[in-house]
């Protein structure tokens, strides 16, 4: 009897207000700083400082700019970015960007392997292991190399930047047939992970990003402390900055366990 | 025996893969670009095109920079922003821009006064009508003026510009007595409005910025689409963009019913 007015409680409770979101919170984020790690051809993240004290007035004030490129620091890949007619930031349904998270644990062969493609077969490997990829979920790729943040060199694999780093990038990434595989057979919402693209660092035709992109499947990239969440059981919010026309944006990605 | 059978299924799939965000998703939330609503004298959102179209190595691409003020378009304010040593907008703990939200509905009086100052009574009437707010709940104000955004004119009460338009701002806020009332005896999480202050246009001491942020409780300003929400049945999520020691910055704010 006890149990059945507790339940009629919260059930009125949840009636009035709304179910609550609960359970752990669980930061993805990386700050933005000038620390934050970029493309090496992308303009980096700088804060201008625009007041910062007693007014005189009777009250203290603290107030920045900011300028940076869209794609840097824990950020999202709207399809637009390689796929012409796609979603720009501000069109993706908020649907595709909340939903059941799966991790998957690569770490032990791309920590060995900065040139590391996620293949099918981890994939597989992880069903074996677990379950079957919920249909409409949000992969995180956990490959390990988040821990090097913001640490360029072993993060990206150069610490040099401009044109002629691009060919010295080495970091793991998805492979485009995983990528393919994922979207036709588990018809997945998005995909991150944490390293500073979806495709790895010595990509030269960016054949991941295209096929997400071309399936307006975005892509998060730069995703921090996966190594907090476990491989199911949580769920996965992120908010991009909602910049009109845009190609990304600065990206607030959380879990919920 | 059946709904058995249902539960356990569900019960089971909740305990592997989380507990499911359910609902009607709404984005309270302004796009950012050109014509974005910002303070009279802050530093305006402007994109800059980096590159668009095709790149005669297979694909399409496109990508932007961008620069801004912390505080503009749907952004949040820390409270740093206004109180000394107090958090900055990394530091906001997650747990309270999550949570239970209230909408109180004060159109019909601001809509009349642009000088219209969100009362102690207004929110004791809301109580009367409804029920008494709940602890930890995120409130947000609808003053009606969302409508005008971004149409500074009737959104600000003038579209000039610079340090002399200050004294021409005309839109209303919530008097620092609510302010307090609400962190007092309701213990708030936080508050969000659809005008571009919290504090009322004519303010010159930003008595209701000082009065939240002291306590560090943060503020959500041009909130969008206010009108989409009923009174009480729904969740708050705003992740704003993590900034290393910002003042406030733009917000995505969604809410689930
Ligand atoms: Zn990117
Ligand atoms: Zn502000």
């Amino acid at each position: 009897m006890k149990n059945f007015k507790i339940f009629f409680f919260l059930l009125i409770t949840s009636l009035t207000f709304g179910q609550d979101i609960e359970g752990e919170i669980i930061d993805l984020t990386h700050t933005f700083s000038e620390e934050s790690v970029y493309w090496v051809t992308a303009k980096e993240f700088q804060l201008e400082e625009v007041a910062k004290g007693n007014t005189g007035n009777g009250y203290y004030y603290s107030a920045n700019n900011f300028s940076t490129a869209e794609h840097g620091g824990t950020h999202i890949d709207a399809p637009i970015h390689f796929a012409e007619n796609k979603q720009t930031v501000d069109q993706i349904p908020l649907e595709n960007l909340i939903g059941t998270g799966v991790k998957i644990d690569v770490s032990a062969k791309a920590l060995k392997n900065p040139d590391y493609l996620i293949s099918i077969e981890d994939l597989k490997n992880w069903e074996s292991e677990h379950s079957e990829i919920p249909q409409q979920s949000i992969i995180l790729l956990y490959t390990g190399y988040g821990k090097y943040y913001p640490d360029a060199k072993k993060y990206l694999g150069t610490d040099e930047r401009g044109p002629d780093a691009v060919k010295k990038l080495h970091f793991p990434g998805l492979s485009p047939e995983a990528a393919n595989w994922l979207i036709k057979n588990r018809n997945i919402k998005a995909v991150g992970l944490d390293t500073a693209s979806i495709d790895y660092g010595q990509s030269t035709n960016f054949a991941t990003h295209v096929a997400l992109m071309t399936q307006n499947v975005p892509a998060f990239e730069n995703v921090a402390n996966l190594e907090k969440l476990p491989a199911t059981g949580f769920q996965v919010i992120a908010l991009p900055m909602k910049i009109k026309g845009g190609s990304g944006g600065p990206l607030r990605i959380i879990a919920i366990r």
